[in-house]
């Protein structure tokens, strides 16, 4: 949102999907200290952070609200499954170095990513 | 979240750019009351919801946490623009809806939108 006033805006949604985590997917804190570093990583700016640990052993929700969008992850344990959502904007900031944080925080052995242009001044979504 | 016990799992994540907003977007309570109305559309649950207003006739940036995952808009309102996704899990949730109650609030011009299957149990990611 910083960038606002800089056409054309060029919004980066990098979308990620972790598969074969084995440790930390439940492990809420871990989930909020990972979330921290990537945002630190990337050289953004933390508004709010909310996290909901929906129970002992199982899934972590947390959301990042930055200056420059948002940074979200969804686990689920049982599955070794993340999903992982790195919106910014601005060319400035460093969103693979915030992908990196996230893989060293969870270990996974795959790891499948999209990155999708947003925004007033890109090309349009696809459909 | 709460499907997690249903394999395969079969998150939908609708990234929607709305242009051509002449309306509302610096409205934070508009933005809040919108967010709320969508998530009631799809008849997902609510654990927590943020906003951020970056001053008057600026941008704001909402996420609403939820059972089933996020949902969330970033606001232009110099350009008209809106950032908004909606990313639920399991198909009983109506996101068509959802959208619908949003194009309501922001009366965009025009909405481009993309859907994304995502979870331990779909297709990978493009890259």
């Amino acid at each position: 949102m910083t960038d606002s006033a800089t056409p054309p805006y060029d919004g980066r949604h990098l979308l990620a999907d972790f598969h074969g985590c084995t440790v930390r997917l439940d492990d809420a804190a871990l989930v909020e200290r990972a979330l921290r570093e990537a945002v630190a990583a990337a050289g953004a700016t933390i508004l709010d952070l909310n996290l909901h640990h929906f129970g002992k052993g199982q899934g972590v929700t947390g959301v990042a609200l930055l200056a420059e969008s948002h940074m979200s992850i969804h686990t689920w344990p049982e599955h070794g499954y993340a999903a992982l959502d790195l919106f910014l904007c601005g060319h400035r900031h460093d969103i693979d170095a915030a992908l990196r944080a996230l893989a060293d925080a969870f270990e996974p052995t795959e790891v499948r990513k999209q990155t999708i242009a947003r925004g007033y001044g890109v090309a349009p979504l696809a459909e």
